[in-house]
């Protein structure tokens, strides 16, 4: 169960970076939505590498198959089986590391768990296994945006120290697709593309944030006390490779605050009962309030850099390892559409949650 | 299944603040343990309201019962329920609670997803919840100290703008349960506290940090790719009430470096691997590498402040309301036991899985 | 989670035959249900021992407390905890079981599972552990008829020998409850508790068969492919202590048959889409076809009897044992409602799961 | 998770009849297991339709590919991902019963349930699902006999009335392949044989009964109270298609008998408690206990006849529609390996959750 995600709408991923090819399988879809290859295929292609200068060179046209759960264009609520063959492997590249821990990579905590790992371009411990997660996310992406009117945005917030300014806008994917770097934020964008270009330069890598807001929840999504609906977003993006932080509304800073400064006070706005201010981030005590859902995700820096590191072998002798291989000087732009499909992959777990507690018997209100 | 967590060593949680009483049942604990309810009765002494002036005047005893699971001592393999019971309860208190919202609590929430609210201190979402996780988290410690040798420790970090000085030291239990603000630098300790007294006369609440370490993990617990270490320890974190982050190793911080100053780099250090500097905080890849674990957890400021607040009724219509009851003006000092609680079910949890998979058959090398 | 059983309806049971007490938390149960301690008891009060000269001696109250989960006597979404205290303990008189294995009882797999065992009334394995399933149960029939218009009706169709004529009435509460016995056939219910009482006067014991018919579910419920309707419902029988069988529809006798007398064609009745013949019990392919639910379970005779029988002590010597302890010479008339709690407790669950997956979301039809 | 099975060992099928394949996700698999994809196939050819004249015409290869999870011809820990192509599709032969419901099959229970429903070769309910569960099962068994000396046999006990001799004896493999039916005892297989051919030249269909024995599993295997091993091997095998009735030991015949009868005696024979007779099936309490297990399955005769049946259509109109496409006369010789493949994926999952709870941690005995 490892590699399972998501309790009713549940998905298992599978695959290396080096082998047949990576996948998922997607349980407990509702049936009767309409999906196309093409549509998966478009948030694949945002996650796909070799978009743009500023990723990495491997050249995977990440091609997505649909092998089931759907007949005539529609779900049938049967298990959709997704795939997409590994075209660009170069496994010769991996000799030195299949006997050579790479620092800050999962080689040495895989061999120590399992007795044996896959070397080839990181095996399981690849990138290329959130492909799955992607192609998952747009079934659950449409769902949310048909079926409640629920959307997720994800976008570049920092790059290293060059952040946005802060915006109460929430930003289209117009807005987000238009820099390769994937920040709404023009000036920024720019700013940050020529850090990212220069690191690489220097064989070197960077890290940031990257902010998502969800827009359209309705109040009342989450399951206190465990599965309180920030504390499965937090799980989800701690699942994600090189990540590091997670916060929620006010997060960390907020710490700093006083109650009296931090509480979200209550009005009525046009009938609704909403919160003037949204420290909260759009969830309180773990149930989602209404207001917009913010959260942040940190990215350490890639580990793999093209220069000389110190390292141990396979028996623990002292070594040196040059970095190869193709590798993002940055993943934070390829990681934004992976950011928005887990994110959206909660949510929709979580709506259907939440119907079937208190909406599946008919009982007085 | 909201309410509970864990896969192998499972534990679900029940009751409200002025209920029956509150209480745990644990399932597939390990047989043969030794377990006394004075051991379960330290912890919980540890989490009790009224310990000490920083803390809410409520007065409960808290005092454990053990219904099932237990033989002449030892536990038997059957699940173990505990139970406190709720003696100062004042549901009166709460008369005007009944009708209106209080700010960034779960009462507006709450309301909105079940359709119905025990009003009473909160009722499900009273902070009286993690004393079921408090008293698993006794057994989870008790596991991992007699038959692992692993043991996690939790201490308040930050209290408002006052932060402990950095240290490599793993700090002993009497080194943070000196001081009732359970920070274990001494001047440190003396200002937090001095800090809780002001906000508390001002009617005011603060929130903080706290770290938590843990040592004598070895290296291989871990089950990518959803159930990383990391991002269990995140979801058991966010899970808690007043949480609003979860960070591990460099964090947020460690997005502001470049790969060059990030890669932990391994070296052999008297016959093991090891890492020469810990920005990972003892996981990469999701997997425990054998260094100490180190994450940091925000929790907000108290949202029960005794000043006049604006806010909505049931029905939506403005009104003020008067913050009254028994409450902390500071959870940090009574949340480190639930920290270190939740840890050690993480890692209990985690140890079993790792063992089920990697040790259960006899396979060849 | 193996004290745990339903996924969404979820129910963990706790508690040994002379502990502190037997209980089960209900996790997930749908707010706003009306719900009384007397209606829990009502349903104890049938499982209860002592309730006539069929059943055990043993003198238990069985008086449920609700602990949490109900707020102005409504369920409040909250996990319901429930609780019966165990009264008439003897455990002077297990000093011999604590040394000697019972044949056929839990004793030498639990001893050889655990290498620790609670022997006092057969700690988790006395049938007392279905206190907590016969309390949810009163939860889940009544979520069934207010919420659903579903009712399961058990009731004893054969014991030893005795059977009573088919029929395919559905039988009322008052048919079943009329006689001691639970089998609503006035003429065979006499002649079963004579043999009934007879066996007892030998010392000996004797099992049967219970029957349970379930009305009012319609078309669509069930989760292929593993959690096939009778899938679930096996598993919750076999669940059940000594039983060793379980069929739905023609079942055994259906495997003599040919394909063309088997199958059940479909008609139109009255505007719906009926079969004419029910050899499927109401289930095809796994999910219910609207027409009655109809299986059978075999519970073996009782393990204990009041004779001497061969048996090994702890350390393998071959020795004696004489049957001893209040006991029911055959449990069918108390496992009635046990049978009717955990087929309440299967549809409630498949009724949450079919509602999630098909009914969360709006789509087009 | 509705095609999910398994908790530690667990299993994701995917795929219909005419898609573009069937296949399997295993998840949990321990690493270090030598697999070969002629292994599985070899498991998978038993299966396969085909294979002998009493089985469907359909041609179908079934040739499984290996797609990810294995290492230099050994698992790693990573979910193991197989699939086999649908090649002999025939959609054009199911044009009449995309309107009308083919009587005992799942078309409209499918229909009913979510609204659409893919009827090429009966979409997902289409036994060619249960390809993934064999080729799993194949891993299932490697990992029982290498790593636990355990090994089910299953056979064909009774087609339509012809029943084997009842034996002690554990067959062999070569015993039951030895016949196309499946059936250990020659004299009864020639008679099965020739009652297929007959029933199939009627365009009839016949039922019947599997026998499966599991022998080397020790003492303390299953999870009581819910998951035990019995309650486990019949939601199994109740999961399968044209599955009407489990039982275990002694089972409904055994219900005949007092308890002085049914007990099985313990004995010390060469040093280990066993048990006299095994009416217990080699489960007492939910746990194993060291003898055989015996359990049988009751399939009911194939739906499809190639005969007129009454039926209606899609809007409730009476019709008939006339038995087409390749169909089994009897589905029980190509179950036989399904049989066994369920049953080994129970015991690998019960291995790997007792370890888990039993010998995780080091405690004192």
């Amino acid at each position: 169960m490892p590699n399972r995600f998501g309790k009713l709408f549940s998905i298992t991923t599978w695959g290396e970076s080096h082998g047949g090819g990576v996948g998922v399988v997607i349980d407990g879809c509702p049936p009767r939505l309409p999906l196309t290859a093409a549509e998966i295929q478009e948030d694949l292609d945002r996650r796909r590498p070799g978009q743009s200068d500023l990723t990495t060179p491997r050249k995977e046209a990440d091609q997505v198959i649909i092998l089931s759960g759907l007949y005539e264009g529609r779900t049938t609520g049967a298990p959709i089986s997704l795939m997409v063959r590994n075209l660009d492997a170069r496994p010769e590249a991996y000799a030195e590391i299949k006997e050579k821990f790479r620092p800050s990579h999962a080689d040495f905590t895989t061999q120590s768990k399992f007795g044996i790992r896959n070397p080839e371009g990181g095996g399981r411990s690849s990138a290329r296994e959130t492909i799955g997660r992607v192609a998952a996310g747009t079934i659950a992406r449409k769902l949310l945006s048909i079926g409640a009117g629920v959307e997720a945005r994800a976008y570049v917030k920092r790059i290293h120290d060059i952040e946005m300014p802060a915006t109460d806008r929430f930003p289209s994917v117009e807005d987000v697709e238009a820099y390769p770097v994937r920040c709404p934020d023009a000036e920024t964008a720019q700013r940050m593309a020529d850090r990212i270009r220069q690191i690489r330069s220097e064989g070197d890598s960077v890290g940031g944030l990257i902010e998502c807001r969800i827009r359209g929840v309705p109040a009342g999504l989450g399951e206190p006390v465990f599965d309180r609906l920030e504390a499965d977003l937090a799980k989800a993006m701690l699942s994600l490779p090189a990540t590091k932080g997670f916060e929620i509304g006010s997060g960390f800073e907020g710490t700093r605050l006083k109650g009296s400064e931090h509480n979200d006070v209550f009005e009525n706005r046009d009938g609704f009962i909403r919160t003037r201010t949204n420290r909260s981030g759009g969830v309180q005590g773990g149930i989602s309030n209404g207001e917009e859902i913010v959260f942040q995700v940190a990215f350490k820096p890639t580990a793999t850099i093209l220069q000389k590191q110190k390292t141990v072998d396979l028996e623990g002798r002292e070594t040196e390892l040059m970095g190869r291989g193709r590798h993002d000087p940055c993943v934070l732009p390829r990681a934004v559409p992976i950011v928005e499909a887990m994110a959206s992959l909660v949510l929709v777990d979580h709506w259907m949650r939440h119907h079937a507690q208190t909406r599946s018997f008919e009982l007085p209100a």
